[in-house]
């Protein structure tokens, strides 16, 4: 999505390296016409695809499962995150490991709003190594829900969130992919690799 | 907003008495064309006053703060919600008392993401007795910026929030006030009385 990499290179910043700090417009400030955009976008690539439901991880996958859900119609569905409340009689739990911050925590979603059957469409601003997005698969698995495909704002090509998701047979299209931080440069990776 | 006080009649549940669930298309699951219209409605409401910004707190407060800064074309800037890490010369804090949980929270904004002299809309999905819009008024104040008005999707019109926030001057709109749950059913205020 050329918009969105534009902006990244404008407004994105690399931290340490291998940090891509995007608060300006993604995670802290959010730019609603873009979000917008970038949720036509995800419907543009699943639009072929039967999707009943979105479904996303607070806080911010949010904004963008929202305008996804807004071009596709349905409703849109946020995992809450916990520190390890057991609820597991009204929810679906699964744990995920955080790499960044470097430790486990629940995330939840109340049986009544995923359903055996349904079609669904994850949602996430980054992937790294996946692991917020396999804690939802995961979830998806527990309420007998199919995982139609994942959209993520933007992937970091260089870690192994695509190949521990696409081992499920899971189908992963991601609006921007960093192929490396390169002499404090963003690199994308060129569309025809990806 | 007669469409969104139907949908609370409709898909709202009181719990002991003085609770309202909406978690079925405000909290937890988010009706995307709902949220749409709540944020166009915010628009309506405040389109003559000048609006730069839109400030909100995490979490269910970003979807509909979204949906007006989409309409308003400004960019939204959502608080973060610590249990206290002093983070004092990079971001804005303030401490909120929640009512719910019995206990302080510190919310906190990046001191790059709102400026002196910008004129704020603070949006969040529940009024009661208004601690977390207050926090966010302390936050708008310390970086000298000014709360232009607070919108509001659902207003517990029997708990202080508007009087306080009213108190400091500052205009409130609430999308659907209710005035009582009476024989666990939810009586609206009138229009008039507002």
């Amino acid at each position: 999505m050329e918009s969105l990499k534009q902006r990244i290179l404008k407004d994105g910043h690399i931290l340490d390296g291998n940090i891509l700090k995007v608060d300006s417009f993604i995670n802290h400030q959010i730019d609603p016409l873009l979000a917008f955009d970038i949720g036509k976008e995800f419907y543009n690539r699943f639009q072929n695809t039967q999707i009943d439901k979105i479904l996303t991880i607070e806080t911010s996958g949010i904004a963008f499962a929202l305008c996804a859900g807004y071009h596709f119609n349905v409703p849109v569905v946020f995992a809450k995150k916990h520190t390890g409340i057991n609820m597991s009689s009204v929810v679906y739990q699964s744990t995920v490991y955080s790499y960044t911050k470097q430790y486990n925590y629940t995330i939840s979603v109340s049986k009544q709003f995923i359903s055996a059957g349904e079609n669904l469409l994850i949602i996430d601003d980054f992937l790294a190594n996946g692991q917020a997005v396999l804690g939802l698969v995961n979830i998806a698995n527990q309420a007998k829900s199919k995982v139609s495909g994942v959209g993520i704002v933007i992937e970091k090509g260089f870690q192994p969130g695509r190949k521990n998701i696409r081992s499920l047979g899971i189908r992963v299209e991601s609006l921007a992919i960093i192929e490396s931080f390169k002499d404090n440069k963003i690199i994308f990776r060129e569309a025809l690799k990806k």
